[in-house]
Formats: structure tokens, sequence, C-alpha cells
């Protein structure tokens, strides 16, 4: 049984087990204060040109989102997002349990525009009896695999800016977008074009560990208290940084990432040819074909993939996943079904 | 520099890097659903003699014990502890940000006793306008290294079902508790005398990690849920089931704390030797002793001690700490120190 | 000017003044245990004929809400409602401060229906990234001024039964729902139909006030705490138990309720004579015509209403109320601004 | 039965109910906006010295210092208070359900001082796995009855400033604080040493009501969305407004209180010739007298004291309390009972 469902089934890249077993028993101070941590913060700004980013080591995805807009919002500010957000639909409300609303926005493509953004801050209109936004979330590649145009976040930061926002970027599948040959962003627009943002490490080779890149000083301000008590201070924080020194040695991040999303490509290209339709037609490493129950049933005789929604009575949505340790033998022989069906 | 400061200096054992690289590039489903966390929470049941016990892997203390105790309470209820406990004190306020108040009683010896309990439960008298205590919090070995007797803790147990009071324990640095001489305390007797206790692995081999083991079961309803919304649910959940198997193998766990509590004993032996007084008598891999100045001065250029309490203008209170991957020549050394003071 | 823009714009029935001049220097215990919120709570157990309920009296609606949500929830739980609920929209996250998630549902009239949240319930399908359904939130009459018939709220409540869901109504203008003339709910209806209910006092005659009324004695264990916690426990309790016997006594509640809601039946008829059109057809105390610029600006000279939404350039759609203190005149005057528009 | 146990028994002052029957038909804007809400705050300022304050009414006290408390406060911030401060004990953890830790200083008199505020600034140390002190709490008078010196409060507040803490007074029983002939502290006083403070209403006349004020505008900003979030915007906000115009009418708050303490102060006079020792020697409104047990039973036939802590097998410490509305005939009464023990 091959599994394509989503994009950490695996552990992580040998570079990353290599550099853990090097340094296995060395002896370092705890919480992130170690020089692995300090190297990789400075080859992450180096990456993104941000020289005078602030970087955090954070172990999951959750714990990174709520930390970061418990830090920026004030106890009556709410975060803007899409509302098929990851933090509005598959954090067990942890932004609420830190008291903060997620402001729901229609989504077009698992995206929204400054327009939007825009809008709902003019209704909302300074009146106290409602939720005021602080902030804006966006993820990239968003959770329907889609991508932000450098225009659009643009546009969105700019809006930010004139309205007192912050612009609050998840990149779980950070390289999965940047690498895709639909984007138009630079690792330097993302740094540019927001307060903060996370550079996944969880689906992109790593065993674990965002890095939470803060560019707006102001919500850097005693931010490793906020990680304390969020729980997301790793004793031995030096794990983070050693798998950041080995996803940025070479540009290893970026270059696992684009072949994952080359391999997924190669799948979308055999769905076409197949006329295969799609939920959304996403150009990052997941994909979203519509397949009839009796094309289901024959993939999921040899596939595991993520049952996605049920389009109609006889035909359902599903997500296939590439990542970093997908093998090229597994991309061929699913391609070969898709050519079967 | 030999440091001798805490016990989360180095990466894991040995065994636990084999297990990762071996499992490496398997693919399982993620969340801690996977087979090792199954067979990792097998061991442990075994291994603690409490077959209806419910294990759950997260990553860290902080977040284990701000998980357990927001499940347990009722919004208008707090935990009772020693003034010196870690969630009281160490946690930038953890328990509080999830909505508890710490019910704080005065400690001897970093311990709380049943009578304080009962006592604190009585002076609350149900009164609507005062905290309610919900749950009692200790930990074992306790933050000064020290242990409660079997006899101590069973009391405490009794009277928590007589209060209708959970009873948690922090076991952090379980294994160097149970493993200590001092200690007449079974693991058995932790799953027996209380409703959920944590197994340290960040401290005792593991690279992070920390076992909950629930055993009542009206604290385990909807554990899962607790676990994701405070950020501690790892998507690759198999890296601690992997990591508490290699612990539970042969015992490994609980051999490794031995040593390391062998190795303190010896330091303690010299310190006694030597006429160095202690700020506080511990049995554990934790010691206290109080140097002049001088004999610090002469120390901190060889080791690197934890300073804990300036005692005098003259003296100080250092935390030396052995762990799992203490070698023995730094042990040695140290005596040789200490000897020559 | 006339305002006709809300129902809390004066201050009391002067039955209340009464009672609380009479009473005023007499010595009673606080915190709400004194013989008139006894009192008050038994003439409400009998009024909607649920001799087993708890009646408690808070200061305040988004108090009441916040504090009956906090209380019957688990950290991982969220309350469905309306898009439109108050909670969701002006109460500025209240109940987001307290930890749980707002689950909206597309409202029709203001009103969510038993289908809805079935299906919301089986969409969450118990998983545990997802927040878990354990609330529903109604208010009666809506915020668009709307009923729930007896089918409706029966059918609601079998369901919250069936999925093991509380529902809760927000009851602030439950005497203006009650006497309306379309409804065919009783107080007992509301009483048997929910796990707890509100009867609004500020809006229907008190000065501020509202009783809460729990059937489900599960929901009310510990409830003083929660209010205590919430800060709604009034130090002169009194002043709510004595402004409800005022209002119960020989049904005033009713009867001034009743008056008002057939003043707006009146301003209603001249409406629809006028051909004014509605943005939603009310039958209670408060009324939402869609007026051209023009018109509005007619009769904004001598009336303040509400502004509700700008319907498209040229049209707004207002809101009206009446409430216990419209004087005959202020409608017979606003009859005839609409007859001369 | 006379009740001397509380300053919280009867209604309010009869020039109160006057304000509220004479506008008790007037149409006003609700929440607060009122003219009356204006006019009361502008009389605050004038009574307070503070030109430039802010002025807010909420409802209670409880509900007052979690708002002000929790606008202060980022998450991982604590509030610095004796360990007998009304927030750590009576108010059912309020405090920390909006996410912050009572930082307990040990109290002397209900009081603590300065140097204790740098001490726990300086233990704390910034170190990010402890909550950082934010705020200093105190109350005046206490809740032992006592006072702070015009010396004292200064030194805590120049030590806030230096410290960057803010300073909140907790004016529950600010007037009989002000008005006892021990107290070397003005009005303005109040409000130059201190960012916030209440101005406690409902011990000192009102039917209820606190009126907070921000002489520091950065504890200001945004405030309103704070008590709304909180519960403690009262709909028909003018109650508040006119409650506290009353009470300044020609200095009426002041003049009450100073009538209350005066009888406070002749009961301690025969308490002092009886040789009635005192649990605490408070000069204020409240008292705390050490009766035998025998005293105690005798004392309870006609009057009801409030037992405040038993002191040995066979002595009791009592609360006695007059207030606004105590009649002379009571404190004669008890006065002469005092003399017949």
């Amino acid at each position: 049984m091959i599994r394509l469902n989503c994009d950490y089934l695996e552990g992580c890249h040998p570079a990353i087990l290599r550099k853990l077993t090097e340094t296995n028993l060395e002896q370092t101070v705890g919480y992130g204060m170690d020089p692995y941590c300090q190297q990789a913060a400075g080859m992450i700004r180096e990456a993104f040109a941000c020289p005078e980013g602030v970087v955090h080591f954070l172990v999951g995805g959750t714990q990174a989102n709520a930390t970061v807009i418990a830090a920026a919002l004030r106890p009556y500010e709410g975060v803007l997002c899409a509302e098929t957000g990851h933090i509005n639909v598959h954090e067990t409300g942890a932004i609420e349990a830190s008291g903060h609303k997620c402001l729901v926005l229609p989504q077009f493509n698992g995206k929204i525009t400054a327009r939007q953004v825009a809008d709902a801050v003019a209704a909302q209109g300074d009146d106290e009896h409602m939720v005021k936004p602080g902030m804006v979330y966006i993820s990239l590649s968003t959770e329907l695999g889609t991508l932000y145009s450098r225009q659009e976040l643009e546009a969105l930061y700019t809006t930010c800016q004139e309205l007192g926002l912050y612009l609050y970027i998840d990149g779980a599948r950070l390289g999965y977008a940047l690498t895709a040959p639909a984007c138009d962003l630079t690792p330097a627009d993302v740094a540019r074009f927001s307060d903060a943002f996370t550079i996944g490490g969880t689906k992109v080779g790593a065993l674990f560990g965002e890095a939470v890149v803060i560019s707006n000083p102001e919500l850097n301000r005693n931010f490793r208290y906020m990680i304390k008590q969020h729980g997301g201070m790793l004793a031995k924080g030096r794990l983070l940084g050693l798998q950041f020194i080995a996803l940025m040695e070479d540009g290893l991040y970026f270059s696992i990432a684009k072949k994952a999303v080359a391999q997924a490509l190669r799948i979308r290209e055999a769905l076409v040819n197949k006329g295969v339709p799609f939920f959304i037609d996403s150009p990052t490493n997941q994909l979203f074909p519509i397949f009839s129950d009796a094309q289901a049933e024959a993939i999921a005789r040899d596939f595991e993939l993520a049952l996605w929604e049920r389009v109609d009575n006889t035909h359902v949505a599903m997500r296939v996943c590439t990542s970093w340790a997908t093998p090229d033998a597994y991309v061929d022989a699913f391609i070969t079904a898709i050519e079967k069906l």
C-alpha cells in the first residue's frame, strides 16, 4: 500500500539524521539559546533576505500559529482569515482558547483579498461592541494548495499597513509554494510583505519544527515569554536549530520541495490527460482530483489518498500529496494506475 | 569546560537514534495513532502495572502539565501545589493562561502533605467567592531533588479521593526518583496512587517527549482534543512512540537513571567528606551544595553548575546535576575538584 | 426629537422604582441570597411552569450569555449559533474570551434549524482537530425580531437531546416574543424545550437585570462560582430580585411587553399601507422597514431610528423599536409621519 | 437583629433614588455615552484634581478589577498584590480567568511596600520562564481596613514608574479611606500617584457602581472594548452616571463616608475602653476586634457581625462594619452591648 494522502508520513531527510547523530553527545545550553539555533537563524535571514528578521524555532504549526497570534493581538482583537484557514478549521479552537476570535472571510480558491480585508475593517467601524480586526492570517501555499501572487500579497500587505493590521503568513508548506513553477514570489518577498511568517519544517524534510520569522520588531517584544507560556520552548532547542541548518545548507529545503512539486505536476498531467476534473486547480504539492466512486475504489486497492469532500452521489474529491520523501517509483506507479482507470 | 548544571544538555541515548534511523523512511499515520505509539503505550502500561491506563505522548513538560490540568479542571477550579512547584514558578503562567489559579501551599523540602491539602479544602469551605481546589499537583522527584515516601503519596491520594480532587504527578524526573536507593515507591505505586502522571523522557534519555499516563478514565474524556488545542499533538507522533519503545526496552529508562543517581551519590559523598553543607538534602540526581564564594569560583574554572540561590554575603547554593549522559570521567574530575577545595 | 431606535432608552417601570424605594433601607444579605431573590425565583418558576428550574439573577445580557456558555462547555467545545447571533456579532468576543469558538451557521430570518445543527455535528464527525459542538444558542425573539415556532423549537431541542448538546435560549427580548400575536410558544414551552434560558429585564421594564433559568441540573453545578468569576454577582443582589418581583406580579412583564408589540404592529400596518417594504418581516417589537434616502431624511427630522444596513445606493434598512415605555403619542406621531412620506 | 457585618446591606442614599426617579422616563443613548455619565465624569475629575483623567463607569468591583488588569497586561504578565488582596482571595480567580497570575507578596497590615515590589521585579530578573510583573494592585482602604500613607503610596508609585509597572488602586472603600482622620492622602494624591484607580460606589452610598479613573492614557487605549468584552457595559449606562452625580454633588460621597468612619471610631473607642484587643488596628470603617467565644455569643444575640478568623480555641476575630447607612441608634446599641460584656 502506497500512501500519498499527506506530507508528513515519513521521518526526516537523511542529512538531518546525520547532523543529529554527529552532535548527539555535545553539551549545549537549552531553550534555543545554543549556537546551532543562532547559526540556523542567520542562514534563514540570509535565505529570505531579511537581515533584521528575528527567528524563533517552535515544534509545531498549531503552536506557532497560536503563539504568534496571541503575541500580536490585544484581548478584544481578532484575526481575519479565510473560512478554510487552518486556524479556523483544524486547530481545535487553539486561537479562541487564547481568547481571540477568528474573523472569517469567504474564500476563493482558499484565498482572501486586500479588498475583503478593507471591507471587514470598514464594517467593524471601530464599534466597541464588535471584535476589532488586529491581524490578517493567510497560508502559503493555502490549505487548497493554491498560491498568492506577488501582486496579491503586496496588496494585502499594503492594506494591512494602511489599516494598522499585522499580516502573518502560515508557511507550513512554504517550500512547496516558493518552488512551484507557477509562483512569482521569492523568499525575500515573503519576508518583505509580512510582519511575520513561518517556514514549515515538519512537512518539508524535518522531523518536526517551524521557524517563526518576525520582521516587525513590535511583534517580537518579549516573544520568548509567549513561546514558553504556550508550551513551545523545547528544552533541547538545538534539535530545531540543527534541523534548520541541514535544511538551509545548499538550499536543501528548496531543492527537496521543488522535487516534490515536480512530482505532483507529473501526476497532475496524467490526471488531465485522463480527463479527471479537479475540485480546485492547484499548482503545488497538493492535488484535488474528483474521482467517480468506481475510480476511487480502483485506486484504493493500492494507494491511500485523503478523502477531501463528497462532491455528489457518485463522485468524491480526494487529496493527493507528494513530499520531499516521495520516491519516484511511487509517482510512476500512481501515474500508471491513473492511466488504467 | 564540563557542564553539570542541568540534565538536558545532550541529545539522546544512542538506542533512540538507532531506532529513529532504522524506521526513518517508513510511512505511518500521524498524530500518535501509529503502531509504534500503541506499542510504547503497552510497554508503559506493563512497566507501571496499570493495564487500564491510557497513555498519550506529548512533546514537553510545560505542555503536558498545562494540558492535563486544563483537562481536569472546571473554570472556577484551581490546582493545589507547592510554592516551589514547576507550574507555579517556571512555566510563565501557562496554567493561568488556561484560566486556572495555582493554589499555592508552603513547601517543606519541596513537598506538600495530605494534611495541607485537607486544610486548604476546608479553608475554602465551598465559598463561591474563592477558587475551588480541583486537583493536587506534585512533582516526583521534586524541583529540589527530594522524594515522596510511599506513605506520604498514599496519604495524599487517599485524601484526594475523599475530597473529590484529582492527584497529578509531574514525573519530569520520574526515572531519577524511582531508581534512587532512598525511594520506597515502585512504578506500580506511582500509577496506583494518582489519577494521572507523566514519565519524563526529555531529562532521562530522550530527545524530547513526556508520556502522560491517565489512570482515571474520567480525566481521559476527549483528552486528545485537549492535546491538539494546546499545540501538543505532534504530526509525526511516532517519533514519540519510537523513543519510548527504546526507553522501555529491557528497562533502559530505569537503568540509565539508576546510573545517574549513583553518580550523584558519589558526588554527594565527596561533598559530605569535604564538609560542604547542603541547601537541601536530596537523594536523587540533583544536589544543592552550599559553597563559599571562593570555592564556587575555584570550581567555576572547569565546571559549569547552576546558581540556585545566594545564601548569604559569602555563600551560594549551587545545583549539580547528573544525567543518563554524564560520563564517569566528568564525575571523577568533579570529585577530584571537590577534594582539592 | 422622539427616539424609537432601541428598547433601552428609558429607566424602568414605575412599579419597580416604587419597590426599590419601599425597601431601600432594609438590611439584607448580599449576593443574591436574600429573600427577595428567592421570592422572585419562585414567581418565575411558576410563570414558566418549571418547578425544578433554578433561577439566577445577573446584571446584563453579555454577562449572562458568557457565563452560561462558559459553564456549559468543556475547553474544546464550541457553541453553534446563527451568524447574526448576538454572541457572534455584538459582544466583543466575550465567548471567545472565555476560550470558546462560536460555530457559525448561516441564518434564515435570523434563525437556525434542527437540520443545520444535525449536519454541523455530523460534519465535525468527532474529529479531534476540530472544535466539538457542545451547545446550541438561539435568541427569542431573534436579533431580527423574528420568532421560532413551537414546532421549530421542539425540533431543535429534540435534536440537541439526541446529539448530547445543550440548548440555550437568549431571551433578552423574551417578553416581546411570547406576547406577539404570531407566537405559538408559551412560557412553559420555553422552559420545557431548553436546558437554560434568560428572561430579559433590561429591555422589558427593568433598570437592568436578566434572569437565568436553568432546567438542566447538570448545567447548574457550581453555577454561582461561574457568576462570581464572570463579574456578574451583584453585591446588593436583592436589587435584581426586587425588580423581577415587580415584573412578575400580576404578569406585569407580559402585559407591558404585549402593549409594546401592539404598538409595533400599528406602526407595521402604517408602513404596509404606505407600501414601504421590509428588510425582514418581523412580528415583534422590532421592525426593519426599507426607506429611500429621501424618506429616511424626512423621518430623521423628528425621529431617531437605528440604521440597520444600507440596502443599495438610494435605500437604507432602518430599525424601529417600541418598548414597555413608548408613549402612545410617540406611536401616533410616527404613524402620522409615515403617512406623510 | 442589627447587622454590622458588612457595608452593602442597604439600598442607596435617598439622593440617588430621587435622581433616578426624576429622570426615569427620559430617553438617553445607552452604554455610558449619555450626558449624565459625562457630567459625572467631569465632577469626578474635579473632585480628584485630575483634569486629564478618563472616567468609565462599571457595575461592580470584581468586574472593574478584572477589566482594568486585563487591559493593562500582556499575556505573560502578572499583577503583584498582597496575599490578602481582594483579587487574590475573593474574586473566584477572575484575574486568572483572563489569563494572568496574581504574583503574591507577603502583606503587613494588608499592605505591600515599594521595596517588596522592587525585590520581586529583581527576583524575576526578566527570566522568560517566569511570569513578568506588569502591574501593582493595592486596595485603599485595604481588606483589613488599613491605610497607605502618602509617603508609602508615593514610594510605590515612584518605584512602579522606574520599573515600568502600572500602579492600580482598588478603591472599593475609597471614601472610607480618604475621610478617616488618620489618612494623610487627598483625593488628588490618589489620582496623582496611580495609573488608574476606582471610586467604589456600592459600599459608599450607591445601589451599585464603580467609577474607574484612568490617568495613564496608554492604559485607556480601546478600554471600552475591554469593558464590553468583560460584560461590564451597562445598557442603561446613565444609571451609573446619575448615581455618581448624586454622590459628587456637594461632596456627598465624602460626607457620608466621614460619618461612617466617625461611627466606627466611636465603636473602636468603646472596645479599647473595654480592653478588647484587635486582630489588626484599623482606622477606617472596618474594625477587627478579638472576642472570647463567650463575648461573641453574647453579642450574637442582638448583632450580626462577620466571622473573620478563629484566633485560638477560645477566641475569634470578628469584623464590625459601619457604612453610610448605619443609624446612630445601631452604633449606640452596639456600644452599650460592648460595655455590658
